[in-house]
């Protein structure tokens, strides 16, 4: 990778139930196939792995020099605007030498809310 | 409406924030801007209102003789897996009169996972 890599982590809740991430690992594998040149990871706001900071050391080991993290969530709660900022102060503060920064949730995008529309239309 | 008329139901986990709320409202309004003959409602299975079955007693009383119901999770944990179908076997009992079916999570549907992968490369 060049100096300047830059890499991506879809971020998501985490759930107990192990088949919960079934699309998580179909989102990452999307990934890795149309954009092979960008290094992704998931990672676990709670009771999955890995975390935030673990998927960004990861990117930083193999090269990376500017992290982007997905929130891979519908709403902006309390998860998105409380604790998902304590961690990536965190982050910043354990990677100085990145650049780090994040999108607003995927939820939060007219293509998704679209796709999400035409597959209801056709369960009609 | 028609005797045979559907009705649809945009099924969320909520929060307690109100703001997290926003992209299924504006799913609900996407909807009914594009499928002005099609009811639809939003649901919550917990911290926000109303719940599925007031939803589809909403549907109901509207005159809906068919309701599907669309969960709108990306993953199929333990609140598909374990709460949902409780949920819909209690609103099937309460409800015999009606057609009542659910499709998978929206996160299971290729074309709602490209969407989001289209959102993140946008933020590269």
């Amino acid at each position: 990778m060049n100096a300047k890599a830059k890499a991506i982590v879809l971020f998501g809740h985490g759930a107990r139930d192990v088949r919960w991430r079934e699309p998580f690992d179909r989102l990452a594998s999307l990934w890795k196939a149309q954009h092979p040149n960008v290094l992704v990871e998931l990672a676990f706001l709670e009771l999955m792995q890995p975390s935030l900071e673990e998927a960004i050391g990861s990117h930083i080991t193999a090269g990376a020099m500017e992290v982007v993290v997905v929130p891979v969530f519908f709403g902006q709660g309390g998860h998105l605007r409380n604790d998902f900022p304590v961690l990536l102060s965190a982050c910043r503060e354990k990677f100085p030498n990145i650049q780090l920064s994040a999108t607003p949730a995927v939820g939060e995008d007219e293509v998704v809310l679209q796709a999400i529309i035409e597959f209801s239309a056709r369960a009609l």
